[in-house]
């Protein structure tokens, strides 16, 4: 009995797990945008006030949504070279998505607390989790052959996409520690990079 | 080693997280249905009066899923033209997965505050995102020869549809500015008839 | 270019987002089950009461959860014999997830009001929108050629235990007017059938 | 027409179904860690409290992320071995799914009534529903020939894990009868040893 198929469908239902726990996340976002209550919203010119009341839950929602979306399409693009799969591997990603199911909270928490340095350090921090565990894990299945034969250049700038990303994150945080906003507005100038590809491709040569 | 592969897993799991935003939001719209607590319900006779009084949360649900439901059937037609992905098309779609999480927050609003015009336009706003979003991936498919090679004319279709769609939200936006009611029917029939398919088969040619 | 591959693929993807509603509807009945505050539950003596005050909710939501188990099973059962999809299909399926995807709703408005008749005619009455959906899908497919070759007396099994199953639901309802609990009690027995095969596998030939 | 094709098809069903559980079950543990409002978070000095002040909750998150990957792994190592499916192992494996679903809600009763002893007991027993239910569904394969041809050995492997560590959580769980400190920090060190996989794949043999 071929152990490659067992092995296949294993990385399928880690693959099947994850979008999951992707989607969910996702989802789950939505719940935080509040429809405000009828007796608040009585003629057609309160309308425009209460969207206006909600960009800051609106924003959260298009943040959280960034970066699940960075973190799932880092992650799918290492399943394509991922080629076995075992035990350790299945629980290097379950602490993947243990902290990238921490996203919703931290994305929450760092809208409803947002003026406070502390508030985006928090978020930071998840990024910064979620970045080791999407590294440990690539770098368990280098060690351990589960890769499918790749060229060292594709391999090098997988790794160096992660922590350049870390990099930049972390810089963000520290522009925090002198003006709170700059350091909030780099951040989301990273994700928003990683999200439509702008400078990362022509780094990631690809 | 075949990209082919590698790009066809990358389609599958776009698929495999769209699958699951889409059935959470569905889910999530009986959130909305509150059973009515025991105390306001004592006897028979208040069975029927509750239920009743819990008939717009329903219409809502209804209206919420019929929209997913359109998106869901759209979005899966597009992507059995699809035969490579690449990264921006995953965030194409990415996008279009982040306007449709809105559907149950614009439905949750639009039923909320349902006699005014503003609460219909939000709802409009949020189908054209979806739209944009639907159209913008395909025509990035097309540019980029990610798509199966498929007739000019079933293409055309394609993307006649959803502009036409657009064409009758719009239209039914734009009645609102004479008769909120006429607009809000005018927008429940267009939806009813892209679920049943009444007319549209006949303009759609298949 | 193989029209089959395209129907299979949107085959796989309804399943996928049948699967999708079924497990969260089944997951989400889990927040039904609310943790008692710590102030209720001060010493080991507590525990007891504390898990005794939760037993309706717990059997709402095993009640909940066989359902939703029981209507998978038979659409489970009914996809293995589908080679085709279509349009048409896809919505009737759609349909059939609406009114299942009421179930967490119906079940708690059961278990809320349960001594009164009406609450088990709601409840019923999902049941009895969830078996005609699942009928006119099968139907649906029959009609318009999209089952794999099968001979009729698996097809007439397949209808007959959809119709078998409403039969023994009415006549639970219909017991509800002489006595809510026998009524209540026969409900569940023939969910219990159901769930484990008792006499149904018999009546069925498999 | 394949038997086989169909029944794997099922199988592919209940994997879906259950890695939907799964994720949902993983991604609502979230939902138990509430963003501390803006009015108790005023200053920087603020959110260093206010976190610690969610260390419980965090540690919940974690250990019913733990206990639901463990179960998850578990089930699929099981799924590479299964060959067939039967509708019986289809509940087999809805009722297992039925006692995951509960996971969340013992888990935040655990954390909601920590140092009574109840509350371990309440989580234990909800391990070892699981449990049961996992060994449940493989006694079935086996007594019914769904497995894949796999020497004795494998097979008695898998069953002796899950009794072993089902003995090791009734350990913990007695222990608590003398110190339910000891017996808590017993049960999460047997839950991290599974999830870490430090001794028990010496046992297991793999």
């Amino acid at each position: 009995m071929a152990y490659t198929t067992v092995a296949g469908q294993n990385l399928r239902r880690i693959e099947s797990l994850s979008d999951g726990v992707f989607s969910i996340a996702m989802t789950l976002l939505v719940l935080n945008l509040r429809v405000p209550a009828a007796a608040l919203v009585r003629t057609e010119a309160d309308v425009g006030p209460a969207l206006l009341g909600l960009l800051p839950s609106i924003g959260g929602y298009v943040l959280g949504f960034l970066s699940l979306g960075i973190f799932w399409v880092c992650q799918s693009t290492q399943f394509t070279y991922l080629e076995h799969s075992d035990r350790r591997l299945a629980w290097w990603h379950i602490a993947f998505l243990l902290v990238v199911g921490l996203l919703p909270f931290s994305t929450a928490f760092l809208t409803t607390h947002f003026p406070l340095r502390g508030a985006v350090l928090v978020y930071w921090a998840n990024l910064l989790l979620v970045g080791a565990a999407l590294l440990g894990s690539y770098r368990y299945a280098q060690r351990h052959s589960l890769l499918r034969a790749v060229d060292a250049a594709v391999s090098q700038a997988l790794v160096r996409r992660i922590v350049l990303m870390q990099v930049l994150y972390a810089a963000a945080a520290g522009v925090c520690f002198v003006s709170v906003y700059a350091g909030a507005i780099l951040l989301l100038l990273v994700q928003l990079n990683y999200a439509l590809g702008l400078v990362a491709d022509r780094w990631l040569g690809d």
